[in-house]
This record gives structure tokens, C-alpha cells and sequence, in this order.
């Protein structure tokens, strides 16, 4: 729940308390609400195999949360004793926001990294219909007086939800974000959900990142790449130390240098700042703690269903 | 040279022979070729720092080839011993290909990383100017039948080494590749010389990766972020054992189904096929082993240029 909110307050709404009723339909079985994976609230975490550096676990279909947060505390641990700690772990449900595991290690003055396979919905470039996973990757480098810098971006033009929300609201959407079920460009948002994919970000570069995405995140962890694997979301985290490679307080002051020096670069015409990446979310963090975080009324509705369901008590509006 | 005359092999000219003037008038100190950057052909190489899994080496400013070599198989001993190895280097010349290094570490049946730190050409989304280096990124993933999966790409839309081209070819090129130096938009790759700068890949993604590029390779190495670094390139090489995560059999096995899956997966209207990443180096790479490397006349005039003060004996054409 913890995750959830924090994804809400950064403005990553579409991981954040939206979530609520899927996961809650998930537990209790209620179709219609992302009945299509399992989820075991009490699973089992077995760790499969373990080296000094390295471990593959198995989240006995748990909560991505709960399994993803398990895995990179393994890894910071290990980047304690070793330099370096790496967790893949698969049989896990919708992990979430990436970047929230990614900076667990930054707030251990730690390098994240982290990279999820997902469903598959993209195509390959020269392909059509769904093939690769829209797979995220995530870094979180710490600072000083400066935030962290992260990056936590999945590998297409733009996000599925991205386009359902322009069939919602019966716009077009600009060519080359999406193909249709015949692998034809199109304008029309309504093709994606009717056998249509997305598009890699970068063609062939994107493209290259999503194969490789497969393989750190579905293959070593013992998932699956592609259509192989059958579950909702696994992963690989990594974490490395820092204090490895230079003493922590130069290595944060390159980081406040380097914020600022982007910062600070020369505007292109129309633009009033440039953002660290990272940045906008850490704005939109002080903002929602500060004025709360909007919620539409078809979550609320959704929640307020199953907290009838289950007896609980709505708060007031 | 090996490595000057493999990248040809593979097609990527840019990074191959056609260097060969420019490292000769750089270690000759001839004007006009290459002379922004130091190179000490007989350098001293040193680890600044080490540990199980991490080392920090300086180049002495020796030749890129011959120090990131020496850094990846640095680490590939490592992740032999510790499941992972990382190594960071600076005050080196041009590294060349990135995806050679990384392919040293599919060879030795691990998966082989590289992020390089280069000099500044690129703005970051919202800026003008060239604040960024076209950082090159790469993977290798070694397979079973199958060639590796080899990934290799700078964070650009496009390499400055192609808008160069079409400047000469008096073509133009689309919006969305070029700055001027007035950060405005513009179709005349005469602008980039001039003071332009590239733009990323993908808008605020192939942005945000540059700027972690900027760290790995940068930062991490002790060479400097941006316009820090006043040498020519700063690395970070990474070797990942395999067998820490599952039997080397299972993973080739599972990696050639991968490669198979996605050259099978239905085609886009208009393509006949769909390459795996690093495929069509591959091709190039047969080909040009049975056919020869082409060579411009340029190149061929400057090497002679070359043989003549060195007073070595061209080949015959």
C-alpha cells in the first residue's frame, strides 16, 4: 500500500492507488479486476541459488511489491559486503514503480539498477502484433544537497495507458506510436486494444534495449523471455557500491556539479528549465504531500465497492 | 589495429580503418589529425583502486583499444571469481567500437556491459548547446547456435558522423536530428558544425540514459562528468557470470530460442525480415571477410600520406 501511495505522490498514477481494486480483485477473485494473474498474499520467498554476489529468488507468486523490496534489500546487503549485490527473481505479480526499488539502494548511498520483463505488447522493429514486453529499467544514482538522480523509462514510445486514454477521449494519436493488428501505422488509438502494439522508442534502439530487457529480466530470472513466461511481471536488481570506486563524499559532490551544470546549461528557445531526470516527479511529490493527490471518481467508486465488499469504512469525502 | 580493421569487418566504418590517419597523426602530433587529444602509445597502465569485484584503473593516456582490453579482461577474472566484475577506466585515448569489449565477455560465456563517457555534443530535452556526450552503450549476450545478441548504441538520434555525410552529399536531413547553435530546430546539417549540437534518442528517455552514461563512464572512472573530462573518452566495463544464475546449457539454449522466436515473429507489411540485435554486423562481418573491406579514396590517400613519412611500403590496389 506503502508503494502505491508513494506512486501517487511522484504522479505515476497509473502504479499508484489506481491500483487498489485490481489488487483487491486479485486476492478475492472478483472478474473484471486483473483476473488474469495469480497473486498469493502470504507467498513463499525461497531464495534458488545464491553466491556471494548474486541470487535468483522465487516470489511463490507474491506481491511484486513485496517480492521486488525483498529482493533488492538481498542485493543491497550483498553491495555491503561485496561492492556489488544482484537479485533476479521471477513468479512474482505487477512489481509496480520501478524507480521505488531502484532508490532503496540510492538511499543506502548506493547505485540502483533494475530491469523488469513485462507482458508482451511491443514489436519488434520489421515486426508486428505483440512480441516484446514494454519493459522498464531504472537507475537511481544518489546525490548530496541535490536529489537523487533516477530514470525509470519501459521501452516504447509511449505507454499503453498513454493511448487508452486517447481512445477515451476520442483523440488520434500521431503515427509511429502504435501499429495495427495488421502491422500497418496508425492514428487510431482504438487499434492498439484490438490486437494492435506498440512501437519501440529510438526504432532500432529501443528495439535492441527491449531484447536485452528480456534476457536481464525474463531469462536470468528464470522466467522466460517473450510469450514464454506466464506470469504478470519478473525482474533483476542490482545494487553497487559506491565507496568501491571513490570516497562518497567527492563521488556526491560530482553528483550536486553535474545537477547543476544541466540545470544551469543554456535554454533552447521556448524552454524556461531544464529537468534532471527524476526531477518532475520529486516536484509533483512536494506538491501532492502538500494539496493531496487527486483521485477520479471511477477509483473511488471501485474502492468504495470493495470496501462494502469486505466491510470496511470509506473516509468522508 | 585488430580492432581497427574488426569494426570495418562488421560494417561499422566509422570506428575502423578509417582511423588509422588520425591515431598515426595523433601519436606523430600532426596537425589536423586528431590532435585535440593526447596519446601516449607506450603508456602506463595502473590500477588506482581494487577490490573482489571493482577496480578503478587510469590509462596513462594510452590507446582506447589497448586499455579497455585490458580493463575487461580485468573484469571477466573477476566475475570468474566472484560471480561479477566491474571495471572503470579514464585518461584514455578513443575506445573505439564499444560492442568489442562487451563481446570479450560473451566469449568467455558471460554477459558483457559497457557505458562510455564521451565528449559533448548532445543537449539535454529543453537545452541548446552541447552539454552531452553521444554516449555509447553496449551488451553482449553470448548464445548457443546462434551468434551472440550484441547491442550497441549512443545516446543520439543519429551519429554526428551522418549529418557530416549528408552536409557533404548537400542533403538535407529531417527535423528532429539537429540543434543549431540557436537551439532551433533545423533540416541543414551545416548547422551542426557550426556550433549545433545532436539531439537524444527518444526525447527525455535517450536523455535520461545519457545522463546515467555520463555517471557510469564519467563519474564512476574519476574523469569528470560533461565538460569536466577534458580527455577524449572515460569507460566502465562489466562481465556477469552466468552460471551464478543458471547452468550455462539452459541459458544458450533459452537465449537461441529468443533469437529464433523473434526472427519468426510475423513481419510489418514491406519486411522481409527482423533481425536480432547485432545481426546485420554479423552479415556485414561474412561478407567483407570474402569480399574485402571497401576503402574511400580519401582514407586510402591519407594512409599513403602516411606510409610516406614513416617510409613504409603501401600495398598494391
Amino acid at each position: 500500500m506503502n508503494h502505491l501511495v508513494e506512486a501517487s505522490l511522484t504522479g505515476v498514477d497509473s502504479h499508484g492507488i489506481v491500483r487498489v481494486p485490481e489488487y483487491l480483485g486479485r486476492i478475492l477473485s472478483v472478474n473484471g479486476y486483473g483476473d488474469m494473474y495469480e497473486v498469493v498474499p502470504d507467498a513463499k520467498f525461497t531464495i534458488e541459488r545464491e553466491s556471494p554476489t548474486i541470487a535468483v529468488v522465487d516470489g511463490g507468486w507474491g506481491f511484486g511489491q513485496v517480492v521486488a523490496r525483498k529482493a533488492m534489500d538481498i542485493a543491497i546487503g550483498k553491495a555491503r559486503s561485496y561492492g556489488i549485490g544482484i537479485v533476479a527473481g521471477r513468479n512474482v505479480d505487477h512489481v509496480g514503480r520501478a524507480a521505488e526499488y531502484t532508490m532503496m539502494a540510492a538511499e543506502q548511498n548506493m547505485i540502483g539498477a533494475m530491469f523488469v520483463k513485462v507482458v508482451p505488447v511491443m514489436s519488434p522493429v520489421g515486426g508486428k502484433g505483440r512480441v516484446l514486453g514494454n519493459d522498464p529499467m531504472s537507475f537511481a544514482i544518489p546525490a548530496g544537497k541535490e536529489n537523487p538522480i533516477v530514470v525509470d523509462i519501459a521501452m516504447s514510445v509511449v505507454a499503453g495507458g498513454k493511448v487508452i486514454i486517447s481512445q477515451e477521449k476520442g483523440e488520434k494519436i500521431p503515427e509511429g506510436w502504435v501499429l495495427d493488428k495488421e502491422g500497418k501505422p496508425t492514428t487510431d488509438p482504438g487499434t492498439y486494444m484490438s490486437g494492435g502494439s506498440l512501437l519501440p522508442f529510438g526504432g532500432h534502439k529501443g528495439y535492441a534495449l527491449g531484447v536485452v530487457m528480456e534476457v536481464l529480466g525474463g531469462i536470468l530470472s528464470g522466467a522466460g523471455a517473450l510469450a514464454d513466461y506466464k506470469g504478470n511481471n519478473a525482474f533483476t536488481v542490482m545494487a553497487m557500491s559506491i565507496e568501491s570506486f571513490m570516497g562518497l563524499d567527492e563521488f556526491k559532490a560530482k553528483i550536486d556539479k553535474l545537477e547543476r551544470d544541466i540545470r544551469g546549461a543554456p535554454k533552447a528557445p521556448g524552454s524556461s528549465e531544464i529537468f534532471v531526470p527524476g526531477e518532475p516527479e520529486f516536484r509533483t511529490r512536494e506538491k501532492r504531500l502538500r494539496d493531496g493527490i487527486p483521485i477520479t471518481e471511477k477509483t473511488w467508486s471501485n474502492m468504495g465497492e470493495f470496501a462494502t465488499r469486505l466491510g470496511v469504512k470509506m473516509p468522508p469525502v
